[in-house]
């Protein structure tokens, strides 16, 4: 159960908490699309890196099959070429994760648009406090100078005429003051009740949110480790192919396939010419 | 105990084996080369990821700090750093190995310079047991035609003097037959010798040669073993400070750094103006 943090802290005597939090949304649509650019980039990097592992084996495949090295380039060749897969395994699970966050920043879209106006009469409240508070102010200081200028004339001695007309005066921004006063308790009451509402809702949307976002890079870690572990097994069955390529069965191997032969020359001995034989031989 | 190979499998009546194990040795150098090509080539590429991490760190760093969703920046470029950090300290240790494999490289060059002088008496056995392999041929056709003139002649009843004269051609193909006979098994002799030592050598060199580039890749292996190693804790750090960063604490994260108050509008009441107090703020 999480607190209801943004119901608390977005109060404040300027009412601006409104502002914040609405503004806080909207950030949210900033951080899918700079999420989604995240991945894209990432997914970039590993789709270079895996052409580039992919050149590599055919540079492997073009060394020399010369020599008795020859055969241990087949080795590199396709342990190369695995790990560009594993990579662009990589770059697959990317790109629908990708996917998956431009949809998400749609819905979002979509969600915010909707509560905006659902919150459209918080922020009318927020206005009305704001404007209020400050009407409040005037009324209040207006008041003030009014019962200050009739008590001026009456220490001065002033005529009654001119004492009336200030009590006249006073009188009136009395009455505007308490309407002032009446009306701020109005709205003071409006503003806290839809303020708290829409704080929970706001704070409800961003957990939301966040849950979301989470679940993506939870997704995204997932993929990289996934991937992460066939290419730990690439590098090992390297490791076990080149052991099991011993010296002596690349010796062997060249010794078979470029040997010039095994017999050593034989001894010639002198042949007497028989004569009867090659006379056949030349007749025929 | 690796068998002699060698030994066995290059003889033949061409005689030709000692021209395949020398090329065999000089292929050496060619593995060697394109195994430090190979090397360099993997460097590049990881040199460019690291920079292409390097830059995607920096972009984290310049996405939004605004919203819930700030702080999760941080964990994705300490940890993009890191990888770019990993696959920099492997084009360290592919730097150092390419070193080590050009002063292999140089050593070796050195080493068949030396064995070319060392092996000239085998290619001057070879070129004898040749050639005099080549005029033992011709030595006896000359000697068995001879033979069949002189018979030719006598069965024809050629005069007395024609038959002598052939029986003296044949007597002199029989001598030059005989030399070449005692010859040819005087070159074999030193060729067998000869050969038979090379091929050893030839093999010793060969087997050093695949010992020393084994431990070459060896050494590779192991460097993107070990870096393989670094990067999966990288990816775990990720993912325990994920895990770490809940929903909950971003939102009182937000909360704390953003929060507008928690008082929440107050009454406001009617206040009476106190006059005096009044002329008396005025008047100062």
């Amino acid at each position: 159960m999480v607190m209801a943090y943004f119901l608390e802290n977005f109060w404040g005597e300027k009412n601006s908490g409104f502002d914040v939090l609405y503004h806080n949304m909207k950030h949210g649509q900033i951080s899918t699309k700079e999420l989604s650019e995240f991945i894209r980039e990432r997914s970039t990097i590993e789709e270079a890196y895996s052409r580039s592992m992919t050149k590599l084996a055919k540079s492997a495949s073009n060394y020399t099959q010369l020599g008795t090295f020859g055969p241990v380039w087949d080795v590199f060749k396709s342990s190369t070429e695995k790990l560009a897969g594993c990579h662009l395994e990589l770059v697959k699970k990317l790109q629908d994760l990708i996917k998956e966050v431009q949809k998400y920043g749609e819905d979002q879209l979509k969600a915010h648009k909707k509560t905006k106006e659902e919150v459209s009469g918080t922020l009318e409240a927020v206005q009305n406090i704001q404007s209020v508070t400050q009407s409040l102010h005037k009324a209040k200081e207006f008041y003030n100078s009014k019962c200050v200028e009739q008590e001026k004339l009456k220490k001065e001695g002033a005529p009654q005429k001119d004492i009336e007309k200030a009590a006249i005066k006073t009188k009136k921004a009395t009455e505007s003051y308490k309407v002032c006063v009446e009306k701020y308790a109005a709205v003071k009451l409006d503003f806290e009740q839809k303020m708290a509402e829409t704080a929970q809702k706001f704070q409800d949307i961003e957990e939301a949110h966040l849950v979301r976002v989470k679940e993506i890079i939870e997704y995204f870690s997932h993929s990289v480790s996934e991937v992460h572990i066939q290419i730990g097994q690439v590098h090992e069955d390297f490791i076990n192919n080149m052991a099991n390529i011993t010296v002596d069965s690349l010796l062997q191997k060249f010794a078979e396939s470029k040997g010039t032969g095994r017999e050593r020359p034989g001894p010639i001995e002198f042949e007497e010419c028989n004569t009867a034989v090659m006379v056949e031989g030349v007749k025929q």
